[in-house]
């Protein structure tokens, strides 16, 4: 692999001073440069940062009509001394990579992808704030930008870092839907890979859920809808008893970051952990007896989300009260210190990118 | 619903001496002018013809992320007096609106979807080439063009029509695999709507098809590989005897114009026909009992495809040579002499969109 050049853009006036950084839309306000690196004749060339802006690209583009598309979910956080971290980027380099085989799209370099993450958060840090949920999320995404609509993997891609300003994505707890008729993948399908074309066909079903009063979708398995899946931005994690469960990745379940370090922790805070298919009848039976005690949600925007509730059958089945000292919330905040380089770090999960 | 005032501007010169007509790449070439008009605040406003040219668009636009994307494929012949054809244009528009609706999209208004047509289709009719095989391949595409990377349904939309002279997708018969280990779609999934995320997810699995020397693949059942549904861009038909036969639509399968066209003409021809769901190991009998004469592809891009032989655990069946009497061939040039005016149409399919 040869040593590529990046060529950095600088935009001539940041646009910081115009955000109000108490009041973020999740995802709707971008910092003030981009990362963009161009495949073509079988090569990533071209790594570049420049002012965040358009794209040009050709109506007829394959993204457009053949969803060729693929994307990861990062967060940068920063500590009270000012230094910038990345949790676990190796996992989702080595994931878009995976999404990529799957899509029929051209692995990513580790130069490129390492170089334009570092340096872009390098030039772009004064947007990461410091304070626990405060953080920068962090949009690689990788787009078939070849022009012609033969209906075919494409053999021109376009890669970029995207970057917005982010607190948390969900606030309190929410209260799901588990899903009797839609699915979200099939198997053999690629449910597995974090591709637009797994995203665009749950909003429907939702938004029949939010007409309904839920605010999320749990998926089940397409065959029978009698296995918990997961929620389309989040892995579902059960606590039976004293035992943390959560269903196993399969090519219908996104091999989750926070999913498998929440695995981890709780093994090192000694909790049982088991990772078996869920059946939705054991919540059922879990609710009446008493014995399931949480529900929650685990993934890069959400963190982790508790679950207040769920309908299933025409019924609706709540949960108690979470405790401070439930599951949910204890991973919660090791999580969130561990990101925030508050506290050990035994795994090496974190990255610094910017030193104090 | 409010009369619209279509904006067009022309372009200064046409690129259509450059093209050679004889020698066209499928979906490469586009023509003078493209159509586009706008969803936003609720509404769809601003229809405009302009020069074909690049889209500007936000890399955080949703299409990128979450695959909102959804298409037609049509076509428009031209007949030896100059008369320029649609085929069952009303189909595309109504399918349009069934995949918009799943992907959680807006319904598009009949004025916008035909006067955006019929004007582009009088604009650039010289694109459109007489003579039995050459046609005008239109593709009307509508994208979430919404700015920002929540994910969830976006608000604004794009809807464009563009428009690529073309030959024959397919030239000859093809040997097509039966997929037993990919999917293309799930129960309560997505996989009868015509929507960019139904694309990507093939473009794999056919490459490793490919390796083996097949140029397509029939997607089969997700729960156990066992009946077949459709190749992705054709639907399937198959003769058993004299009966020609094809599956039902469902949740998965496309609810193809060209399929149920040429199950009308069958009928018409007396030809008997069934739709009920087709076993592979009735393909493999009939191979093995000579019952199963025919094997083909329909779709609008394709037209009428012959599959020439098939590959199922392991083992390839090849199918006997098409005589000039066979459905295929038969029903192939009735389907084709009414989208040329060269016959009676007697469901009155036909819908011409300039006069000779």
């Amino acid at each position: 692999m040869q040593t590529t050049t990046l060529q950095i853009t600088k935009c001539e006036s940041s646009k910081i001073d115009q955000v109000n950084f108490d009041k973020l839309p999740f995802g709707e306000i971008f910092t003030d440069h981009m990362f963009i690196c161009d495949y073509k004749n079988g090569a990533w060339s071209n790594p570049r940062i420049q002012p965040y802006q358009p794209l040009q690209i050709a109506p007829s583009a394959r993204v457009f009509h053949y969803g060729q598309a693929i994307f990861e979910g990062m967060k940068a956080y920063k500590d009270d001394e000012g230094g910038v971290w990345l949790f676990r980027p190796d996992q989702n380099y080595e994931r878009i990579n995976k999404s990529a085989e799957r899509m029929a799209m051209p692995p990513l370099p580790k130069e490129y992808f390492f170089e334009g993450l570092h340096e872009l958060l390098r030039l772009d840090q004064e947007w990461i704030k410091p304070g626990i949920g405060n953080t920068l999320y962090v949009r690689p995404f990788m787009i078939a930008s070849q022009a012609g609509i033969i209906a075919s993997a494409a053999e021109e891609f376009t890669f970029m870092i995207i970057c917005a300003p982010a607190q948390s994505y969900f606030t309190g707890s929410v209260s799901v839907k588990i899903e009797e008729h839609y699915s979200r993948a099939a198997n053999g399908g690629f449910g597995y890979a974090k591709a637009a074309g797994n995203y665009a066909g749950q909003f429907y079903p939702t938004q029949l859920a939010k007409q309904e009063g839920f605010q999320q979708v749990v998926w089940t398995d397409a065959t029978e809808h009698k296995y918990i899946e997961e929620a389309g931005t989040m892995n579902i994690f059960v606590r039976l008893k004293d035992t943390l469960v959560t269903c196993p990745v399969s090519d219908r379940i996104l091999d989750g970051v926070t999913r498998k370090s929440l695995l981890q922790m709780a093994e090192d805070m000694g909790i049982k952990t088991e990772v078996r298919p869920i059946a939705v009848s054991e919540l059922v039976k879990g609710i009446a007896s008493g014995e399931m005690t949480e529900l929650f949600g685990a993934g890069t925007a959400a963190v982790v989300s508790p679950i207040s509730g769920f309908s299933y059958e025409g019924k609706r089945y709540e949960l108690p009260e979470l405790s401070k000292d439930s599951y949910a919330l204890r991973l919660k905040n090791q999580l969130m210190n561990i990101q925030y380089n508050r506290s050990e770090d035994p795994h090496g999960w974190r990255e610094q990118v910017v030193t104090s």
